[in-house]
């Protein structure tokens, strides 16, 4: 597998991996204050859209990443939607 | 242009997009204490990572994209830096 490839995987694996430890912090303090609605709505769909994208493509990559990353958004938007109500 | 190119630059351009109303939140409430530092870093060395992937590739959206999120990135990790000092 090239170089090129390997960044790209790289790159995948840090950007989804990311959301674990937001998410996990959001979840035990039970705050999500300093996010913007915006962002969380603007991103998550587009978090969908890269899903489809990487269905259409038949790309198991893309979709899991994905999938994954739309699972931990959520738990940002659950939490700002309950901290909020 | 067929429609899962479409749906690429759709997803593309609201995960871009979505982080300029959270900068602009972020900027004008000098608060980032919700955001978690590994998430930041993770995530920023991520997008550093697509930049890469994008320059090797020679393709201008990916590399135009990631450059803007990067940006936008580099004000939140500033404004949770500095009201952390």
């Amino acid at each position: 597998m090239n170089l090129t490839l390997w960044i790209g995987l790289l790159a995948a694996t840090l950007t989804t991996s990311s959301f674990f430890p937001q998410a996990l912090k959001t979840w035990r303090s039970q705050r999500a204050d300093d996010f913007s609605w915006s962002y969380l709505l603007l991103f998550g769909v587009g978090i969908l859209m890269w899903d489809l994208y990487g269905l259409l493509r038949q790309d198991t990559a893309i979709t899991l990443a994905n999938t994954i990353t739309l699972a931990l958004i959520g738990v940002i938007i659950l939490t700002k939607f309950r901290s909020e109500r």
